[in-house]
């Protein structure tokens, strides 16, 4: 085997890329509109207008339990100098809700009421007209404008629609993604015996991570099964796809420009390529094309990068076809726990977590890499790291996309220092026990941990530094590197090495000077 | 028919119910677990910590497309004096995410490699071990903490289980919440023809708001049948239901003071109450109490008290059975467009709209009756004026909750001033060609428009303002009140005014003329 590379067309910027993105797509087919009920519209876009069908109230009602009058007949009371009014005739009991009787245009509060006897009462002030009646179209008038097209539905909608007389809808069709999963090491988990997983297979998940995405955006998939590394069998499975019923196919995987990457060539072959290849990181191997006047991306395998190239990609035409602006992330300033290397050329979206310690948010990245799914599912924002900068300080302010609400983040106890399992039992403890609160740990060693307590960026240090001199841990480092710093040190674990051996220890090892021995082989533990 | 009144038990305040509520529903047997496939379990909350099942990687791979080979047998390779490697030997070709061959220890990247023939290469320079390598557990160990118990997974977390090995969980089952709507002037949307909806009906509409409330919550909701307002049987009603499965039962309406208020006398009867009547507007009429162990809660019947009795004390309640913390909405500070006043002793949610003009945040409060769902609808925030404050001045810069993202709010064209129909069709307009802006407009009248222009608290302001003078329209205004302020004056629209007759217009009106004659009634639009 030799390499008979496919090269990426040039690069383009992200702004660039989503520049032709929606040039390109700018006049796809509008959405076909469905008319459902309208409980069934929460979280739907409505394709017209809607206006009130009645009014609400439809009538003028009581807003207070009392007595429903004339206004006018009641001028002049004063206390002192009561009005009398008779039951029936001048004056009706009603209660909050009530239709007002005929030639009655006041209401009063049932509390300012004296009852002479059944049928007789006294008022001791005047009711004003209109006092506590809620009025005809008070809420909603018939004809009025509820909502405008492109509004999304929400829980209170359904309120103010079945409130004026609007039963059901007609709202944008969800657009129909398709996934096809490529790649001749996926496994599929369905089918999978975990004992059967051989090295080198790669269980299937971002078309998983993707339909997910797809559905939060409004949107439906489809998963096509899995399609092996084989330019005729893609290029297949594609001409199929356009032909059918979806707004955009995905192509999972081979999108990059290894000899076995055939996403784009099947886009080429089929139709055309307006963008290979972003220079944003992860993400860069990225395939927007056309095929039968289709959207179809070629999405890459790493499971960052998949997520970020859907995002910044997928996820705006999506919400373009519902009429719906890309939502923006909230952004906050944050200063970085330590420098932020990046590449200059390449726009880095890098994965932090975040929590206030003092008056500061403080970033710690997460692991860089684009194969690395829980430097995502761990991140709390996303630095992004522009194309002409080529990294970040630790004393610099710069903005951070939130990935949790701010109020979360303000109530994460952040800690920076050594690891250890016992930092896990700790985070699922406080989960249960005080689930307003999280535990957010980064694992820079014990002397790293206590560095950051200098500097103020986190609240709590894991160390276990051992004085060689007398044997004793951690406080003569204490001692030496914060001085001025108040802490307190609290001792929560102690560890036990050990080896590990097999079953009854048929080698009767003992201990470090049985490892010589030539019958004896000795293997690390495996990093992390 | 005369007042027999029920009378609320000791108001309390917020803080007091609040605290009652957590008391009392502290020891609630906790949520059964059920089994999900993990795509099935986005937004779902884990019953149980869950680890890593496999490592992933499952083995060392090849994270770039290139050359594996054993790192040391390129020590010394420099420009000038390259080493050669022979394929199949000492080099192999890999294509990223391949096992690494045995005995290898780094991949050297295609781009760096000089092809001799088919089976030499060359190197101008050494390779480190590792390098271009995603080692074993890179991303996740075997045995490792993913997530804790009570996480909610969303669809990252799907790609960070699967990769783990973990294809089902645990999670807490859907809190089971019934709907009791009660009242007699109620009718069933589902049933009714429009033409046939008569006065004093009530359209039954809070079951539909609180379920989708309810579901967003995470939890789930059966609506019964409508109750009439008859004590024996909401209180028939109340005994079964709490027989069944369900975790919290509410009874909408009838929870205020009044004569056919019922909810509280059953829940009395059958149980204990805890609360009944809070110091909030609105939300007063709300009742907690338990019968036969399970929450009950009385919902009051105007809409915006019922969303806000629900938001303040059933849905913390579901999010504490599910382990989460009750969603603290972002607050921003703004500045009231005008006086606000209110009650001492009240805690009040002022709805209002929000938009950025200048440098401030403006809030422009929206409609306060309870029963004005649009002003729940058509609110960007809540403002909360405390019990002991009597109302916000409009220089005055407090605290509002935000409904929508700020970054939406930041996209709002602020209109105030004098209503005019066109500006629906500009809102519906604005929403299909410009997505991601909104308009809020609100209507005080030309003259209130142009003093809000003057005080910087809006964008743009309807005004039509008849100089009677000379017969022009809002020009001299402008000069006389904001002599110094830079505008710009848009001649929108010209509006005819007149007469609504009937068809064929019988009585052959021809103007005002016409309407002091003794064959012609005159009747005002109504009020809006």
């Amino acid at each position: 085997m030799s390499f008979k590379r496919n090269i990426y067309l040039q690069m383009k910027t992200l702004e660039e890329a989503r520049d032709l993105l929606f040039q390109t797509f700018s006049s796809l087919p509008p959405l076909a509109a469905e008319t459902v009920s309208v409980p069934d519209a929460v979280s739907r876009v409505l394709a017209e207008p809607v206006s009130a069908r009645i009014s609400s109230p439809n009538f003028h009602l009581a807003a207070m339990d009392g007595l429903a009058v004339k206004a006018e007949i009641t001028f002049g009371a004063i206390p002192g100098a009561p009005k009398e009014l008779t039951i029936g005739r001048d004056a009706f009991y009603v209660n909050t809700g009530h239709v007002l009787p005929e030639n009655t245009d006041a209401v009063i509060m049932v509390e300012n009421v004296n009852e002479l006897d059944n049928e007789r009462v006294e008022i001791e002030a005047p009711a004003f007209p209109w006092q506590n009646i809620r009025r005809v179209g008070e809420d909603i008038v018939a004809t009025e404008l509820l909502f405008p097209r492109n509004q999304v539905i929400t829980p209170y909608c359904v309120g103010a629609l079945l409130a004026g007389g609007v039963f059901t809808v007609s709202v944008k069709a969800k657009p129909n993604v398709l996934i096809i999963p490529t790649g001749s090491e996926l496994v599929d988990w369905r089918k999978l015996k975990l004992e059967d997983f051989e090295p080198g297979q790669v269980l299937e998940t971002n078309s998983y991570v993707l339909g997910k995405l797809i559905e939060r955006c409004g949107a439906r998939f489809k998963r096509h099964s899995m399609v092996v590394d084989d330019i005729a069998k893609i290029k297949q499975t594609l001409t199929a796809a356009v032909k059918e019923d979806y707004d955009i196919v995905l192509i999972l995987g081979g999108s990059s420009a290894g000899s076995e990457d055939f996403a784009k060539t099947a886009i080429l072959d089929l139709g055309k390529i307006r963008v290979h290849g972003v220079t944003i990181m992860p993400g860069k191997p990225v395939v927007i094309g056309t095929v039968g006047n289709k959207p179809v991306f070629g999405i890459p395998g790493y499971p960052v990068s998949a997520i970020i190239a859907f995002e910044q990609f997928v996820q705006p035409l999506i919400y373009a076809q519902l009429g719906q602006p890309d939502p923006v992330r909230e952004t906050i300033d944050v200063q970085p726990t330590k420098k932020i290397p990046s590449k200059l050329g390449v726009e880095e979206f890098v994965r932090v977590k975040l929590g206030e310690v003092g008056d500061r948010i403080v970033a710690t990245p997460l692991p860089r890499g684009a194969g690395t799914i829980t430097s995502i599912t761990e991140a709390d924002g996303i630095i992004r790291i522009p194309n002409h900068v080529e990294g970040l300080n630790d004393s610099e302010i710069v903005a951070a996309e939130l990935l949790r609400p701010l109020p979360a983040i303000r109530r994460t106890i952040v800690i920076v220092g050594s690891h250890d399992n016992s930092l896990d039992v700790l985070a699922d403890h406080l989960k249960a026990t005080h689930s307003e609160l999280s535990l957010s740990s980064s694992h820079v060693g014990s002397m790293g941990g206590l560095m950051a307590i200098k500097r103020g960026v986190c609240h709590l240090a894991g160390t276990h530094l051992l004085d060689t001199e007398d044997g004793s841990y951690n406080v003569s480092y204490l001692k030496k590197y914060l001085p001025d710093t108040k802490v307190k040190l609290v001792h929560l674990v102690q560890r036990d090495q050990g080896l590990i051996v097999k079953d009854d220890n048929p080698k009767g090892i003992k201990g470090i000077e049985d490892l010589s021995r030539k019958d004896v082989s000795f293997i690390n533990r495996q990093v992390g």
